[in-house]
Protein backbone atom coordinates (compact mmCIF):
# COMPACT_ATOMS: atom_id res chain seq x y z
CA UNK A 1 0.00 0.00 0.00
CA UNK A 2 1.50 3.16 -1.18
CA UNK A 3 1.40 5.56 1.90
CA UNK A 4 -1.32 8.84 2.25
CA UNK A 5 -3.36 6.80 0.02
CA UNK A 6 -6.66 4.76 0.91
CA UNK A 7 -6.98 2.05 -1.49
CA UNK A 8 -10.17 -0.05 0.52
CA UNK A 9 -13.87 -0.21 -1.52
CA UNK A 10 -16.66 -0.11 0.36
CA UNK A 11 -18.23 -3.37 1.23
CA UNK A 12 -21.74 -3.63 0.12
CA UNK A 13 -22.94 -3.04 3.50
CA UNK A 14 -21.14 -0.09 3.74
CA UNK A 15 -22.63 1.45 0.45
CA UNK A 16 -25.89 0.68 1.08
CA UNK A 17 -25.48 2.49 4.50
CA UNK A 18 -24.35 5.98 2.79
CA UNK A 19 -27.64 5.49 0.38
CA UNK A 20 -30.04 4.38 3.05
CA UNK A 21 -28.73 7.87 4.62
CA UNK A 22 -29.28 9.49 1.18
CA UNK A 23 -32.39 8.56 0.31
CA UNK A 24 -34.24 8.64 4.47
CA UNK A 25 -32.87 12.30 5.17
CA UNK A 26 -35.65 14.30 5.80
CA UNK A 27 -36.24 18.12 6.11
CA UNK A 28 -37.56 17.66 9.57
CA UNK A 29 -39.62 20.35 10.96
CA UNK A 30 -41.41 18.98 14.19
CA UNK A 31 -41.04 15.97 16.66
CA UNK A 32 -38.05 17.58 17.90
CA UNK A 33 -37.16 15.83 21.28
CA UNK A 34 -36.38 18.78 24.34
CA UNK A 35 -32.77 16.90 24.82
CA UNK A 36 -30.00 18.70 23.83
CA UNK A 37 -27.94 17.44 21.71
CA UNK A 38 -24.69 15.50 23.40
CA UNK A 39 -21.29 16.99 23.12
CA UNK A 40 -19.88 13.74 21.33
CA UNK A 41 -22.86 14.13 18.94
CA UNK A 42 -23.06 18.05 17.65
CA UNK A 43 -18.75 17.57 17.74
CA UNK A 44 -19.36 14.80 15.01
CA UNK A 45 -21.62 16.18 13.20
CA UNK A 46 -19.54 19.65 12.93
CA UNK A 47 -16.78 17.68 12.15
CA UNK A 48 -18.53 16.05 9.15
CA UNK A 49 -19.76 19.35 7.74
CA UNK A 50 -15.99 20.70 8.32
CA UNK A 51 -14.73 17.97 6.41
CA UNK A 52 -16.69 19.21 3.53
CA UNK A 53 -15.21 19.86 -0.21
CA UNK A 54 -14.29 23.78 -0.27
CA UNK A 55 -12.48 25.67 -3.46
CA UNK A 56 -9.08 25.77 -2.94
CA UNK A 57 -9.17 23.77 0.03
CA UNK A 58 -10.14 27.73 1.22
CA UNK A 59 -12.89 25.79 4.25
CA UNK A 60 -15.03 29.12 3.97
CA UNK A 61 -17.57 27.90 6.41
CA UNK A 62 -17.89 29.07 9.89
CA UNK A 63 -20.45 27.64 12.43
CA UNK A 64 -22.66 29.35 14.78
CA UNK A 65 -24.22 26.47 17.34
CA UNK A 66 -27.38 28.86 18.74
CA UNK A 67 -28.62 27.20 22.64
CA UNK A 68 -29.70 30.36 23.89
CA UNK A 69 -33.40 30.57 24.60
CA UNK A 70 -33.72 34.41 23.85
CA UNK A 71 -31.59 34.13 20.86
CA UNK A 72 -33.88 31.05 19.58
CA UNK A 73 -37.01 33.71 20.71
CA UNK A 74 -35.61 36.24 18.31
CA UNK A 75 -34.93 33.61 15.32
CA UNK A 76 -38.65 32.62 15.82
CA UNK A 77 -40.10 35.68 15.40
CA UNK A 78 -38.30 37.32 12.98
CA UNK A 79 -39.49 33.64 11.04
CA UNK A 80 -43.40 34.88 12.19
CA UNK A 81 -42.93 38.15 10.46
CA UNK A 82 -41.18 36.79 7.40
CA UNK A 83 -43.83 33.72 6.96
CA UNK A 84 -46.78 36.48 6.99
CA UNK A 85 -45.14 38.26 4.59
CA UNK A 86 -44.66 35.13 2.30
CA UNK A 87 -47.92 34.35 2.92
CA UNK A 88 -49.66 37.37 1.64
CA UNK A 89 -48.22 36.84 -1.66
CA UNK A 90 -50.07 33.78 -2.34
CA UNK A 91 -53.60 33.29 -3.94
CA UNK A 92 -56.25 32.41 -1.97
CA UNK A 93 -56.30 28.70 -2.53
CA UNK A 94 -53.15 27.71 -2.09
CA UNK A 95 -52.77 31.08 1.01
CA UNK A 96 -54.87 28.20 3.10
CA UNK A 97 -52.69 25.47 1.99
CA UNK A 98 -49.60 27.31 2.95
CA UNK A 99 -50.77 28.76 6.39
CA UNK A 100 -51.07 24.83 7.60
CA UNK A 101 -47.89 23.74 6.75
CA UNK A 102 -45.62 23.50 9.53
CA UNK A 103 -42.19 25.22 8.18
CA UNK A 104 -39.92 25.36 11.33
CA UNK A 105 -39.19 24.25 14.41
CA UNK A 106 -37.40 26.60 15.97
CA UNK A 107 -38.93 26.82 19.16
CA UNK A 108 -39.20 23.03 19.66
CA UNK A 109 -35.88 22.15 18.63
CA UNK A 110 -33.41 22.85 21.76
CA UNK A 111 -30.79 24.17 19.15
CA UNK A 112 -29.68 25.32 15.83
CA UNK A 113 -27.00 25.71 14.10
CA UNK A 114 -26.45 28.59 11.29
CA UNK A 115 -23.89 28.08 8.99
CA UNK A 116 -21.76 31.16 7.29
CA UNK A 117 -19.51 31.47 4.89
CA UNK A 118 -16.29 34.12 4.66
CA UNK A 119 -16.29 34.46 1.02
CA UNK A 120 -13.34 37.44 1.38
CA UNK A 121 -11.01 35.34 3.00
CA UNK A 122 -7.86 35.04 1.38
CA UNK A 123 -7.38 31.17 2.30
CA UNK A 124 -6.98 29.16 -0.95
CA UNK A 125 -5.37 31.96 -2.44
CA UNK A 126 -8.31 32.55 -5.01
CA UNK A 127 -7.76 28.89 -6.56
CA UNK A 128 -10.58 27.97 -8.72
CA UNK A 129 -12.59 31.53 -7.65
CA UNK A 130 -11.63 33.70 -10.40
CA UNK A 131 -14.33 32.43 -12.99
CA UNK A 132 -16.80 31.03 -10.45
CA UNK A 133 -16.41 33.24 -6.94
CA UNK A 134 -19.55 31.49 -6.36
CA UNK A 135 -18.02 28.63 -5.25
CA UNK A 136 -16.92 29.82 -2.16
CA UNK A 137 -20.82 30.45 -1.12
CA UNK A 138 -21.08 26.66 -2.37
CA UNK A 139 -18.57 25.11 -0.29
CA UNK A 140 -20.40 26.27 2.87
CA UNK A 141 -24.13 24.64 1.01
CA UNK A 142 -21.33 21.50 0.98
CA UNK A 143 -21.27 21.44 4.97
CA UNK A 144 -24.81 21.69 4.90
CA UNK A 145 -25.42 18.56 2.97
CA UNK A 146 -22.20 16.39 5.14
CA UNK A 147 -23.93 17.85 7.92
CA UNK A 148 -27.30 16.57 6.85
CA UNK A 149 -26.58 12.90 6.10
CA UNK A 150 -24.29 12.30 9.14
CA UNK A 151 -27.21 13.84 11.37
CA UNK A 152 -29.68 10.91 10.00
CA UNK A 153 -27.25 8.26 10.47
CA UNK A 154 -27.35 10.03 14.35
CA UNK A 155 -31.24 9.74 14.53
CA UNK A 156 -30.69 13.74 14.56
CA UNK A 157 -33.79 15.82 12.48
CA UNK A 158 -32.60 18.71 10.91
CA UNK A 159 -34.66 21.35 9.08
CA UNK A 160 -33.56 24.40 6.88
CA UNK A 161 -35.13 27.52 7.50
CA UNK A 162 -34.99 30.17 4.46
CA UNK A 163 -37.82 32.00 5.72
CA UNK A 164 -35.91 34.91 7.59
CA UNK A 165 -35.12 38.08 6.50
CA UNK A 166 -30.62 38.20 6.05
CA UNK A 167 -30.87 41.53 7.49
CA UNK A 168 -32.70 40.09 10.81
CA UNK A 169 -30.60 37.15 11.16
CA UNK A 170 -27.33 38.96 10.88
CA UNK A 171 -29.05 41.46 13.37
CA UNK A 172 -29.47 38.89 15.41
CA UNK A 173 -26.33 36.80 15.05
CA UNK A 174 -24.21 39.74 15.29
CA UNK A 175 -22.88 38.74 11.85
CA UNK A 176 -20.51 41.37 10.05
CA UNK A 177 -21.07 42.59 6.77
CA UNK A 178 -18.29 40.47 5.11
CA UNK A 179 -19.62 37.68 6.53
CA UNK A 180 -22.77 35.92 4.32
CA UNK A 181 -25.41 33.70 6.33
CA UNK A 182 -26.07 30.65 3.85
CA UNK A 183 -28.30 28.31 5.96
CA UNK A 184 -30.07 28.54 9.19
CA UNK A 185 -30.77 24.94 10.63
CA UNK A 186 -32.97 23.33 13.54
CA UNK A 187 -30.93 20.47 15.09
CA UNK A 188 -32.51 17.95 17.25
CA UNK A 189 -32.93 14.04 18.28
CA UNK A 190 -36.43 12.47 16.74
CA UNK A 191 -37.68 9.40 17.09
CA UNK A 192 -38.69 8.75 13.31
CA UNK A 193 -38.01 10.34 10.23
CA UNK A 194 -40.75 10.71 7.67
CA UNK A 195 -40.91 8.46 4.32
CA UNK A 196 -41.96 10.90 2.37
CA UNK A 197 -41.45 14.98 2.45
CA UNK A 198 -43.87 16.97 4.32
CA UNK A 199 -44.51 19.02 1.26
CA UNK A 200 -45.44 15.57 -0.92
CA UNK A 201 -47.41 14.50 2.06
CA UNK A 202 -49.49 17.48 2.13
CA UNK A 203 -49.87 17.89 -1.49
CA UNK A 204 -47.90 21.35 -1.53
CA UNK A 205 -45.91 19.60 -4.37
CA UNK A 206 -44.73 16.15 -6.25
CA UNK A 207 -41.27 15.03 -6.75
CA UNK A 208 -40.15 14.63 -10.50
CA UNK A 209 -39.13 11.11 -12.04
CA UNK A 210 -35.14 11.30 -12.73
CA UNK A 211 -35.28 10.73 -16.53
CA UNK A 212 -36.96 14.43 -16.50
CA UNK A 213 -33.91 16.28 -15.84
CA UNK A 214 -31.56 14.31 -17.29
CA UNK A 215 -29.46 14.82 -20.65
CA UNK A 216 -26.74 13.63 -22.75
CA UNK A 217 -23.79 15.51 -24.06
CA UNK A 218 -26.42 18.87 -24.12
CA UNK A 219 -28.36 20.39 -22.53
CA UNK A 220 -32.16 19.81 -23.03
CA UNK A 221 -35.26 20.78 -21.30
CA UNK A 222 -37.80 17.87 -20.94
CA UNK A 223 -39.67 19.38 -18.62
CA UNK A 224 -40.80 21.92 -21.36
CA UNK A 225 -42.79 18.74 -23.31
CA UNK A 226 -44.46 15.82 -23.12
CA UNK A 227 -42.01 13.41 -21.38
CA UNK A 228 -43.10 9.66 -19.91
CA UNK A 229 -43.01 9.77 -16.10
CA UNK A 230 -42.26 6.29 -14.63
CA UNK A 231 -43.50 7.06 -11.16
CA UNK A 232 -41.31 9.55 -8.52
CA UNK A 233 -38.30 8.64 -7.97
CA UNK B 1 -45.11 0.93 12.88
CA UNK B 2 -47.37 4.09 11.91
CA UNK B 3 -47.24 4.19 7.56
CA UNK B 4 -45.14 6.46 6.55
CA UNK B 5 -42.85 6.91 9.32
CA UNK B 6 -39.34 5.57 9.15
CA UNK B 7 -38.78 4.43 12.54
CA UNK B 8 -35.39 2.14 12.61
CA UNK B 9 -32.33 4.10 13.67
CA UNK B 10 -28.74 3.19 12.21
CA UNK B 11 -26.65 1.04 13.35
CA UNK B 12 -22.94 1.65 14.55
CA UNK B 13 -22.01 -0.12 11.58
CA UNK B 14 -24.12 2.25 9.01
CA UNK B 15 -23.52 5.23 11.07
CA UNK B 16 -19.46 4.17 10.40
CA UNK B 17 -19.91 3.92 6.78
CA UNK B 18 -21.54 7.25 6.30
CA UNK B 19 -18.65 9.18 8.29
CA UNK B 20 -16.10 6.67 6.17
CA UNK B 21 -17.48 8.27 3.17
CA UNK B 22 -17.55 12.35 4.41
CA UNK B 23 -14.03 11.40 5.98
CA UNK B 24 -12.59 9.80 2.68
CA UNK B 25 -14.16 12.25 0.00
CA UNK B 26 -11.79 13.58 -2.17
CA UNK B 27 -11.86 16.01 -4.99
CA UNK B 28 -10.27 13.86 -7.74
CA UNK B 29 -8.22 15.31 -10.44
CA UNK B 30 -5.93 12.48 -11.89
CA UNK B 31 -5.96 8.40 -11.70
CA UNK B 32 -9.25 8.01 -13.36
CA UNK B 33 -9.50 4.66 -15.28
CA UNK B 34 -10.66 4.51 -18.43
CA UNK B 35 -13.75 2.41 -18.14
CA UNK B 36 -16.93 4.26 -18.45
CA UNK B 37 -19.24 3.98 -15.37
CA UNK B 38 -22.05 0.78 -15.72
CA UNK B 39 -25.26 2.28 -16.34
CA UNK B 40 -26.79 0.84 -13.29
CA UNK B 41 -23.71 2.65 -11.07
CA UNK B 42 -24.32 6.14 -13.01
CA UNK B 43 -27.74 5.79 -12.34
CA UNK B 44 -27.49 5.08 -8.56
CA UNK B 45 -25.10 8.15 -8.57
CA UNK B 46 -27.85 10.29 -10.47
CA UNK B 47 -30.33 9.17 -8.26
CA UNK B 48 -28.20 9.87 -5.01
CA UNK B 49 -28.23 13.90 -6.35
CA UNK B 50 -31.87 13.91 -7.10
CA UNK B 51 -32.96 12.90 -3.85
CA UNK B 52 -31.13 15.76 -2.18
CA UNK B 53 -33.18 18.31 -0.26
CA UNK B 54 -34.98 21.57 -2.37
CA UNK B 55 -36.35 24.75 -1.05
CA UNK B 56 -39.96 23.99 -1.63
CA UNK B 57 -39.67 21.17 -2.67
CA UNK B 58 -38.53 22.53 -6.22
CA UNK B 59 -36.17 20.17 -7.42
CA UNK B 60 -34.48 22.52 -9.73
CA UNK B 61 -31.79 20.40 -10.44
CA UNK B 62 -30.71 19.65 -14.53
CA UNK B 63 -28.13 17.10 -15.26
CA UNK B 64 -25.88 16.57 -18.69
CA UNK B 65 -24.17 13.70 -18.80
CA UNK B 66 -20.84 14.44 -21.31
CA UNK B 67 -19.55 11.25 -22.44
CA UNK B 68 -19.20 12.72 -26.38
CA UNK B 69 -15.26 13.21 -27.05
CA UNK B 70 -15.23 16.04 -28.85
CA UNK B 71 -17.71 18.16 -25.70
CA UNK B 72 -15.15 16.82 -23.39
CA UNK B 73 -12.18 18.08 -25.85
CA UNK B 74 -14.25 21.70 -26.13
CA UNK B 75 -14.85 21.65 -22.46
CA UNK B 76 -10.84 21.26 -22.00
CA UNK B 77 -10.04 23.84 -24.29
CA UNK B 78 -12.57 26.19 -22.32
CA UNK B 79 -10.19 25.12 -18.91
CA UNK B 80 -7.10 25.69 -20.57
CA UNK B 81 -8.00 29.29 -21.60
CA UNK B 82 -9.34 30.13 -17.82
CA UNK B 83 -6.64 28.08 -15.90
CA UNK B 84 -3.96 30.30 -18.31
CA UNK B 85 -5.34 33.50 -17.42
CA UNK B 86 -5.82 33.04 -13.77
CA UNK B 87 -2.12 31.43 -13.68
CA UNK B 88 -1.17 35.22 -14.45
CA UNK B 89 -2.98 36.74 -11.47
CA UNK B 90 -0.24 35.26 -9.37
CA UNK B 91 3.06 36.48 -8.01
CA UNK B 92 5.90 35.20 -9.17
CA UNK B 93 6.34 32.73 -6.12
CA UNK B 94 3.21 31.42 -6.47
CA UNK B 95 2.95 31.56 -9.82
CA UNK B 96 5.42 28.71 -10.00
CA UNK B 97 3.21 26.52 -7.74
CA UNK B 98 0.17 27.06 -9.31
CA UNK B 99 1.45 26.55 -12.22
CA UNK B 100 2.66 22.94 -11.07
CA UNK B 101 -1.23 22.19 -9.75
CA UNK B 102 -3.19 19.53 -11.54
CA UNK B 103 -6.24 20.70 -11.34
CA UNK B 104 -8.34 18.63 -13.54
CA UNK B 105 -8.96 15.51 -15.15
CA UNK B 106 -11.36 16.04 -18.31
CA UNK B 107 -9.70 14.22 -20.81
CA UNK B 108 -8.70 11.37 -18.51
CA UNK B 109 -11.88 10.78 -17.13
CA UNK B 110 -14.60 8.92 -19.37
CA UNK B 111 -17.32 11.64 -18.67
CA UNK B 112 -18.30 14.38 -16.51
CA UNK B 113 -21.77 15.90 -15.50
CA UNK B 114 -22.67 19.01 -15.49
CA UNK B 115 -25.58 20.37 -12.45
CA UNK B 116 -27.72 23.05 -13.52
CA UNK B 117 -30.27 24.85 -11.81
CA UNK B 118 -33.40 26.13 -13.31
CA UNK B 119 -33.71 29.01 -10.76
CA UNK B 120 -37.02 30.46 -12.78
CA UNK B 121 -39.29 27.27 -12.32
CA UNK B 122 -42.37 27.86 -10.43
CA UNK B 123 -42.10 24.27 -9.26
CA UNK B 124 -42.55 24.64 -5.21
CA UNK B 125 -44.30 27.57 -5.46
CA UNK B 126 -41.33 30.08 -4.51
CA UNK B 127 -41.82 28.67 -0.72
CA UNK B 128 -38.54 29.42 0.95
CA UNK B 129 -37.42 31.51 -1.86
CA UNK B 130 -38.71 34.97 -1.05
CA UNK B 131 -36.67 35.49 1.77
CA UNK B 132 -33.57 33.65 0.43
CA UNK B 133 -33.98 33.28 -3.43
CA UNK B 134 -30.28 31.94 -3.39
CA UNK B 135 -31.28 28.63 -1.90
CA UNK B 136 -32.71 27.37 -5.16
CA UNK B 137 -29.08 27.21 -6.48
CA UNK B 138 -28.17 26.11 -2.71
CA UNK B 139 -30.53 22.99 -3.80
CA UNK B 140 -28.53 22.03 -6.42
CA UNK B 141 -24.86 22.18 -4.32
CA UNK B 142 -26.83 20.00 -2.14
CA UNK B 143 -27.11 17.46 -4.89
CA UNK B 144 -23.68 17.64 -5.86
CA UNK B 145 -22.39 16.66 -2.44
CA UNK B 146 -25.27 13.56 -2.04
CA UNK B 147 -23.39 12.15 -5.43
CA UNK B 148 -19.96 13.17 -4.36
CA UNK B 149 -20.46 10.90 -1.61
CA UNK B 150 -22.34 8.22 -2.93
CA UNK B 151 -19.24 8.37 -5.42
CA UNK B 152 -16.96 7.68 -3.02
CA UNK B 153 -19.33 4.64 -1.46
CA UNK B 154 -18.97 3.22 -5.61
CA UNK B 155 -14.84 3.98 -6.10
CA UNK B 156 -16.42 6.66 -8.19
CA UNK B 157 -13.49 9.75 -8.14
CA UNK B 158 -15.15 13.01 -8.68
CA UNK B 159 -13.19 16.44 -9.19
CA UNK B 160 -15.40 19.80 -9.09
CA UNK B 161 -13.80 21.74 -12.02
CA UNK B 162 -14.68 25.85 -11.57
CA UNK B 163 -11.59 27.00 -13.38
CA UNK B 164 -14.02 27.28 -16.57
CA UNK B 165 -15.63 30.35 -18.01
CA UNK B 166 -19.54 30.11 -17.56
CA UNK B 167 -19.96 31.78 -21.00
CA UNK B 168 -17.84 29.31 -22.78
CA UNK B 169 -19.40 26.31 -20.94
CA UNK B 170 -22.97 27.36 -21.62
CA UNK B 171 -22.17 28.12 -25.15
CA UNK B 172 -20.47 24.06 -25.35
CA UNK B 173 -23.93 22.62 -23.61
CA UNK B 174 -26.14 24.61 -25.38
CA UNK B 175 -27.55 26.09 -21.82
CA UNK B 176 -30.33 28.94 -22.19
CA UNK B 177 -30.09 31.89 -20.26
CA UNK B 178 -32.85 31.40 -17.23
CA UNK B 179 -30.60 28.01 -16.60
CA UNK B 180 -27.84 28.32 -14.47
CA UNK B 181 -24.71 26.20 -14.49
CA UNK B 182 -23.62 25.51 -11.02
CA UNK B 183 -21.08 22.89 -10.98
CA UNK B 184 -19.05 21.22 -13.69
CA UNK B 185 -17.72 17.49 -12.67
CA UNK B 186 -15.13 15.04 -13.69
CA UNK B 187 -16.55 11.53 -12.99
CA UNK B 188 -14.68 7.68 -13.39
CA UNK B 189 -13.58 5.04 -11.48
CA UNK B 190 -10.42 5.66 -9.56
CA UNK B 191 -8.33 2.61 -7.62
CA UNK B 192 -7.72 4.63 -5.05
CA UNK B 193 -8.00 7.72 -2.93
CA UNK B 194 -5.47 10.24 -1.53
CA UNK B 195 -5.60 10.30 1.97
CA UNK B 196 -5.63 13.93 2.81
CA UNK B 197 -6.62 16.74 -0.34
CA UNK B 198 -4.45 17.68 -3.18
CA UNK B 199 -3.78 20.37 -2.30
CA UNK B 200 -2.57 20.42 1.02
CA UNK B 201 -0.31 17.10 -0.06
CA UNK B 202 1.44 19.77 -2.33
CA UNK B 203 1.43 22.89 0.00
CA UNK B 204 -1.42 25.29 -1.11
CA UNK B 205 -3.11 25.47 1.87
CA UNK B 206 -3.39 23.67 5.42
CA UNK B 207 -6.49 22.97 6.64
CA UNK B 208 -7.86 24.53 9.60
CA UNK B 209 -8.80 23.13 12.69
CA UNK B 210 -12.75 22.88 13.73
CA UNK B 211 -12.62 25.18 17.26
CA UNK B 212 -11.24 28.15 14.63
CA UNK B 213 -14.36 28.08 12.95
CA UNK B 214 -17.22 27.38 15.68
CA UNK B 215 -18.89 30.33 17.89
CA UNK B 216 -21.74 29.69 20.34
CA UNK B 217 -25.32 32.19 19.95
CA UNK B 218 -23.14 34.90 18.29
CA UNK B 219 -20.98 35.35 15.78
CA UNK B 220 -17.74 35.68 16.87
CA UNK B 221 -14.26 35.27 14.66
CA UNK B 222 -11.80 33.49 15.79
CA UNK B 223 -9.21 33.35 13.13
CA UNK B 224 -8.74 37.23 13.66
CA UNK B 225 -6.82 36.67 16.45
CA UNK B 226 -4.55 34.21 17.59
CA UNK B 227 -5.92 30.77 18.73
CA UNK B 228 -4.90 27.32 19.86
CA UNK B 229 -4.79 25.12 16.98
CA UNK B 230 -4.88 21.50 17.91
CA UNK B 231 -3.98 19.97 14.82
CA UNK B 232 -5.81 19.28 11.49
CA UNK B 233 -8.90 18.01 10.96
Amino acid sequence: MVPGVVTSTFSDAERAAVYRAIAERRDVRHGFLPETLAGDVLTRLLTAAHQSPSVGLMQPTRFVVVRERSVRQAIHAAFVQANAAALLTYGEARREQYAGLKLEGLLEAPQHLCLLCDTDSSRGHNLGRQTMPETALYSTVCAVQNLWLAARAEGVGVGWVSILDPVSLRAILGVPDNIIPVAYLCLGYVDRFAMEPDLERFGWETRLALETVVSEDRYEDHLMKPVEVGGSS
